[in-house]
């Protein structure tokens, strides 16, 4: 069965937008993904209210955010007091690509992680691989 | 002793650009940091020459990459042939201010493995980070 997760990038600046601009040049995007940026003289309830009107019309959200001690963090975190969200931080663009290919197959949950193991294994140190190898 | 370090980042498209942006709302940016974006229509050729020109007029680099498996690290690889060059993938927000921020403090060598520390330990799924406390 198709699981109806929606993804929610919420970054300071244009870095989501920058990131999903990059992902369509490696993947299809068919499903809507949604970025919220934070932007230096954004008021924060502003952009938490956004937040919040977002996942209020969304049956399951997996929610992006750039940086774990940021305040795109602090308010995403928010909505885990609803149990169909949940909070990724340390975005990179594996992590989007893999967000969008896998959105249709997980719950919301396990799709959280395997996201999170995709990003984190694409953070490499070049020539140790490549020493590891020989 | 100050390690005389400089910092490349090749991305696709304006993730780079955006990355660093959003770096100086968190740290100042004191050194040069500069950035290659690769762009759908970009000779892959071209944007290797710019590489190799940079590298050849700093005495060590830290390239910071979009994507493991993209060209953008196709292309910094390809400069691990030098012993001061390290080359860390899946770039994210705080690989970069790790890098600004301890830039001067460790070799080429150390520095990558540091950043590539810092940017692992970001990626964090905020629900269960708060349940392992509580």
């Amino acid at each position: 069965m198709e699981q109806d997760n929606t993804i929610l990038i919420v970054t300071h600046g244009n870095i989501g937008k920058e990131l999903l601009d990059s992902a369509s040049m490696f993947i299809k995007i068919e499903q809507q993904v949604h970025v919220i940026g934070l932007y230096a003289d954004d008021d924060i309830n502003d952009v938490h209210k956004k937040v919040k009107n977002f996942i209020s019309h969304h049956a399951a959200v997996l929610i992006l955010t750039d940086l774990l001690s940021g305040a795109t963090t602090r308010i995403a975190a928010l909505s885990l007091q609803y149990p169909q969200v949940e909070v990724i931080t340390g975005m990179n663009l594996v992590m989007l690509i893999s967000a969008i290919r896998e959105s249709l197959n997980y719950d919301v949950k396990t799709l959280a992680a395997v996201v999170k193991k995709t990003a984190v294994e694409d953070i490499v140190n070049v020539r140790k691989r490549i020493d590891d190898e020989e």
